[in-house]
């Protein structure tokens, strides 16, 4: 079965760990999950490119995350970080672990070198075994892309902070009035983005941010249209349980689009494509799009079984919509 | 008293920081020594500008040299260099500690937004606290230069080995055929730097490589007029000690150039501006080129305290040769 999921960080990449472990995929070797992953918080920090969930989805689904933080390597120091606080050089609220440090001096050195980001990336998903696990790691575009938080400033009118200054310095507690994406409206599908998707069995929206992550995803030109013209049913999984965010400030990003902050909210957003919408139980009795496939079960992904558990309740439901999804065996 | 220096790394270093402890330094707040640094052996790697004899002059003159080394920050730790490794990125033989790798990180960000190679060693300086030790480091040039070790290759044809290669990783063992500089005979040098030469009251040769240290420096165009042309006397130390190096591979740098290796042969390469030549006990009886004023004494660092008895005996002999320079408070 090929399987293509639209992934962000944290929660994007334990849900396809999660995926990686249910039958659909574990027992069948020629089943191969590819995951296209948000470059949209990507940042260049002391001249280094660091693309934080494509790191995330590396090291969690390579086996060296730091489990308790979700992102960044297990173990990891921050010596380097230590001295470049002392020489004042860059911004002292990115975390910064050593080892993390290699893969952003390696993706940086080799896209000097001329390599796409797609390269960089499936260089780095071989260092961490990914195609030994099923998994093809793309990243949504190979442009450079930026996002951007709009907030007030201080005379009353506003300015752009870098997304992960909005969110780790500020923890995106700073009202956003808008998100704007530097250079998302020139930028091209990386390749296979757009066949992964069209020639897919499945697709499959994990938990992850619908503004930041899987939204800027579906900014990216072609992406919308690819999924609005596959035959692969499209699986969502929502990432609010009783209007809240697990982790991470979905609330925050869809609150200044004017979009209901709930379950019922983010099916909205992917309306045009969606076949499919997974909701915790908490909000089974909601008021869903009319004719949209919705199933409510414990979405709280508490550790790799329960992230396999709503995986397949994904196929499941997969395989409910559409007859070309082999059922029975995931 | 103003005192200038040539100094490659970990010799010259060494010998610095002994000078510092002179009653001649210690004791007068006035006195400045103006260190000019070997940049011959600086390489890019993984993208990052690594200036190991400045990192050493600012390591050890700043108190956080790795003392058993002699090079690197001490109890520094190397995990960006293990996954770099893990990701197959960089040469291997290369040591590049994590809080090192801080450094360059700070070095390479602030010449890519366009400050020379003074600047930046001028802010790294202050990081360490070298004007409050009474020192100014200056690079020997701004101008990028680097020196390559041609030696035989496999088909009776020769081949160009970067220094760091050469010594690091062969520990200058391939036979060297000569040393060429990239750059250096377009080398400008850094700002301050003949002037020091010039203003000073003494001049300090510190037991460094007197071809790939001190020679490098000597080659960027009007260093060696300015030494010609200072009033001041200049004292150069022995880096030879019975006809060995204490440390390096000063023994497998003379050579190549038909010079004697021998503490007699290395004041053979400062004839043209040397005014007094401090030698081991071992070489007392040796024969020196005639009226070249020659001291011996033990020029063995074995710590802090040799270290500043060596320097105070090259201050002594200024002090004999010019009547410009104190006596007595040396």
């Amino acid at each position: 079965m090929q399987i293509t999921v639209l992934a962000g960080g944290v929660g994007g990449a334990r849900f396809v760990r999660g995926l990686l472990r249910t039958p659909a995929v574990a027992d069948d070797p020629g089943s191969t999950v590819t995951v296209v992953g948000n470059t949209g918080d990507d940042i260049t920090l002391v001249g280094l490119r660091v693309c934080p969930d494509l790191d995330t989805l590396l090291y969690t689904l390579g086996g060296g995350v730091d489990e308790e933080q979700g992102w960044g390597r297990a173990g990891d120091t921050r010596e380097v970080k230590a001295e470049l606080d002392a020489l004042g050089v860059g911004p002292s609220w990115f975390g910064l672990g050593d080892r993390d440090l290699g893969t952003h001096l390696a993706r940086t050195r080799w896209l000097g070198q001329g390599l796409s980001l797609s390269e960089v990336t499936d260089r780095l998903a071989r260092r961490w075994g990914l195609p030994e696990r099923q998994v093809r790691l793309l990243p949504a575009t190979d442009t450079p892309i930026e996002t951007h938080v709009v907030v007030d400033d201080e005379d009353g009118g506003e300015r752009a902070l870098h997304f992960q200054e909005w969110w780790v310095r500020h923890g995106a507690r700073l009202p956003a009035r808008r998100f704007t994406v530097a250079g998302l409206a020139d930028a091209a599908p990386a390749p296979g983005v757009l066949e992964a998707i069209r020639s897919a069995d499945v697709v499959l929206l994990p938990p992850s941010n619908p503004v930041v992550s899987i939204g800027i995803i579906l900014g990216v030109p072609g992406v919308r249209e690819a999924l609005r013209g596959t035959r692969a049913p499209v699986v969502g999984v929502s990432p609010l349980l009783g209007g809240r965010p697990v982790r991470g400030h979905a609330d925050a990003c869809l609150a200044p689009l004017g979009v209901e902050v709930s379950a019922a909210g983010v099916a909205g957003l992917y309306a045009d494509f969606l076949g499919g919408w997974l909701v915790d139980d908490a909000d089974a009795d909601a008021t869903f799009p009319p004719r949209l496939p919705v199933r409510a079960l414990d979405l709280l992904m508490r550790d790799e079984a329960g992230a396999a558990r709503i995986a397949g309740a994904a196929l499941d439901l997969a395989a409910e919509l559409s007859p070309a999804v082999p059922v029975g065996d995931r």
